[in-house]
């Protein structure tokens, strides 16, 4: 952390500020110019507010040079996080595939869905039985119900699922998920973030409408600070000005990302653009940025869904979209490798 | 509603689709022109999905012409909601002021500034119990702690308190609060707006990071449409590209949301820039362009305080402000008007 | 400047680093820690180029502490500029009005306009000659005629003209012109700033679409730095995701512009929200915050006006608001500075 | 185009509404429904102004069903455009590669970069003469003379030359040039982009740093308009709130385009994330979004590069690049597409 001092700051409020400074175990700096005193900390910066310097009388600007986060910064864990849940690994190399509906609606679209993804290859079954919907009277999700079918169609599949958490007070209806999702909307639940954290369960954190990534990680962090280290980062497109999509996919958050953290990433091209026409290009133009999973939105009947239609495949545009998808894994994890 | 159809769209997919719209208890028309057929929805759409609609295979194209909230919305509810707290109103013409810390620190330090913020002429105490901080590292609120401390200084003061709930598992401690305060991080935490809207308390609901004045008017109906009226919709910056300040305000939506809404607005410049020395500037701004409240942060100390020191206004500068805020009252309320 | 190094940089590799530095007249100071080393830049650091700063291969971020910008620095300037203008001044106290057509359309429209804004108590006419649109099938301007129009109608009036320059090689048309306005979409056309740089004629700078303020700061930079000082700034409205308005009005930028640079600053209602009924509101809240102008366009017949209808104020409307915007000023130059 | 009017329209003005709108020569079809009455026009509404209709008193709302742009318009120009200059094409399903420092600096820089990309399989050969910077003391280019060493470049490598102009005043200057680059500040320079529109040669048009994707093509209609159909679409990144990567690589936008315009699309990886690192990565990412071309910064000493060494590649660098660029390609082109 680098702390630029206001021309007319005393010596003595100087050293009151180190003082200050040295109360959070780092060590200081000062370097005296003709016109500018410049304070440079050294140490674990970590549990130092830069607001808290901000608010400092004669502090003219302060700017981290460490990340503010430690449980999920690669600097200090070297090695992809790889997450193993039901006999299938995120990370690590290979490619999964989360498909399903966006809302768990019967048990008949759901069972007939869940087949149609096995069927072409999905690694991972999701389905959203608690919905965040703008509008009050839109459906809200069958809630319980949604999460009973979708373990029933993990019965009949074998494939682990997905599904969304909205409310802390729901926690004990997803003992036997396999994969917690905390939405868009609550990136920055923290108290949620924190329960979870105390759960032995993976998490698929997503990326806030207009989160950054430095606040992704944070929120990952907040999971992770509390004992829980199976986090799965996923950027679902943010909002921007163009109205063209619904979100602006963020490609560049995957090698980004790759370079600050351990965690594993995933890309959800369904969201990212709403536009179905949309969801196998920027699948493999996931694959090619490097993302470990996609998550696709799937309906057997899309111009029917209760929720999400307009982005969702159907079983037989996931079909031959994951023809496309695996070769396309096959080409960027073997072949390209392998020549380079 | 105003839907376009695709150029390729059968006759009997014309009719199928229209009958599906009248299963929502709207009038159709069809217009067949040469090269293109639109249907208009004559009705209450309001419980028309349209993203359902656009996920029709035939649809080109939709558009909303009535807003999509009713309790909100003032072309139901001409007249301007008052609420009344505590025997003080916001909304209906005056001026309400809401100050205080941004946390709740110590009780020398919350009844020190409870005691300047009233002398200055505050009608609302303002202070956070639970903090929604980007870092699991920083200060995150001393929780119910914070409550009876807030509770106390109400006694002490005789001001109403505005204190943020941050999950519905502590709703029980809010049983004495005057105004629980939804915090912009979870605008859209539809559980918890639904269950605020069984509570008979009122909600000072902040607009979300990157909400659209629509979602935040669909935040509103969701503690609406479960019986509770009394919400006060709070702008307080939305994010941007411009680095200088925190948020950028958006002051033309006070004037925008009194077209649309009935419900009172509440401006936070203090969250809205971030910088201490925009916050008087932008509360005349507030009361120009006709809020009906204004939360400020007020800290005894700032350059000490625990969050949002860069932000907050020290008693001496409140006071000086809230003179002028006065002035700028009673100018715009009864000297501009009447002028008119 | 603030240069933080890698961790791995060699000795010799700072020292090139600081020669290279030296070049630039300036001094540093090198401050060694355990785990890293700063660069503390002091003196003049303007002509420094940040970019080919952080390209270094040893630097790990850099951070500017002075502004980039000498000539519109405040710092250097206490002063406020006015800009005396046909006998008006625009800065320096009191509130100067823009006003008339979007576009200059017929010598009917403009002469009732001008007739109509003079009387209302407008201090310049505007009027569009060469118009920035989006669509090559819209009307794209009179051009020379228009030019002249302006010209006629200030013989008329009295009132000074302000008319946008869209290309250089118009230059010469605008000879008599006694305000040049540079567009929001040419904010960065620096072949143009620097042209006019040479001119002695007051130049209405706005700010780009998505421009920071530092780089509004620095296109008026490239102005200043070749001669010419006249320079006014104009706050817009920027790109937001918000759709509700054309672009969202970022008030604060008027005190934060105060602080930084001594140029006057213009508020344009219009543009900022494209909505008729705003227009109003958001001229007193420009008041409020401290603009020294505003610029408004009024059209005699809106609903038949050839660019900007839907944002335009008849004459009757732009004189019932003159009379609320003129009394805003007295209270805010003239009463509330007395009371404080 | 869909127009839906207020509820208080009298007939007459109706009446007079739809004459007006038979001058552009549109056929009106008139819904009447309980609560509202819909106009649709059928026709081509290019040359309706969608703003003037927004201006009319009695208009609630107005939307576009047809896109504004003809020439541009993949509807009215089903076959993908090939452009061809230098013997080489842009376009059509081969995989161009631009390459080449920001700034011409100096003969020996230039010389040994041309022959460096063209080595490593570049197809054209890019370098700015005219440097559009932020500040007015950072380097502008060496204008003539850097065109000049671009000509000697291309004799040298046979490789054709892209360069970018700043202002209409040097278009004598571009005489020898293959390519003229737009870049995006000057995308919505509608002087410049008509005057381009009367010369032959191919215009590669950057997107503006918060343009839409239909103000993009807007502007490739106005060189269209003009008679030039050799227009060339560059995704260059756009503004958006995230401080990590110097701009947000909107990679939806290469399908996204490829649907809606006939036109060639180039992605610049190097503007888009402005970190070296990335450039690689989001080059594969753009072939494997279909792009037709690729614009990358080389320099032979990025870290005493006069502009951009940030983003710029080494030699080395790019040639390790292209080998595997060119692998992605032959995969996109030749096997993907065969397999399916």
């Amino acid at each position: 952390m680098v702390i630029v001092l206001k021309d007319q700051a005393t010596e003595q409020q100087v050293a009151e500020l180190m003082d200050w400074l040295h109360t959070f175990d780092v060590k200081t700096n000062l370097v005296t110019g003709v016109h500018s005193r410049i304070i440079g900390l050294i140490g674990d910066t970590t549990s130092v507010d830069i607001d808290a310097v901000r608010a400092k009388a004669i502090v003219e600007t302060v700017k981290r040079v460490q990340e503010p986060y430690k449980n999920a910064n690669r600097r200090f864990h070297p090695d992809d996080t790889v997450i193993e849940v039901g006999g299938r690994k995120i990370g690590g190399g290979s490619l999964s595939v989360i498909a399903g509906p966006c809302s768990v609606e019967t048990e008949d679209q759901l069972m007939r869905t869940a087949i149609a993804v096995k069927e072409a290859g999905a690694d991972f079954l999701r389905g959203g039985a608690f919905k965040p919907r703008t509008s009050p009277y839109a459906f809200q999700g069958l809630g319980k119900e949604g999460i009973d079918l979708l373990l029933k169609a993990r019965k009949e599949t074998g494939l682990p699922i997905v599904t969304e958490i909205m409310d802390l007070s729901d926690l004990d209806l997803f003992a036997d998920v396999d994969v917690v999702q905390v939405g868009a909307r609550n990136m920055q639940n923290f108290t949620l973030l924190k329960a979870l954290g105390r759960c032995d369960k993976p998490v698929l954190l997503k990326r806030g409408l207009s989160a950054t990534l430095q606040e992704l990680l944070m929120s990952a962090e907040y999971i992770m600070s509390e004992g829980n280290s199976k986090v799965i980062l996923c950027e679902r497109g943010i909002r921007t000005y163009e109205p063209e999509t619904r979100n602006t996919l963020d490609i560049s958050a995957v090698p980004l990302l790759r370079q600050k953290t351990h965690l594993p990433i995933v890309i959800d091209p369904s969201h990212a653009t709403g536009i179905n026409s949309l969801v196998e290009p920027m699948s493999l133009v996931a694959v090619a940025a490097g993302a470990d999973a996609l998550e696709i939105e799937v309906h057997i009947d899309p111009k029917n869904a209760w929720s999400d239609g307009a982005q969702s495949l159907t079983p037989e545009q996931f079909a031959a979209a994951m023809k496309r998808i695996r070769a396309t894994e096959h080409f960027f994890h073997d072949e390209l490798n392998a020549e380079g």
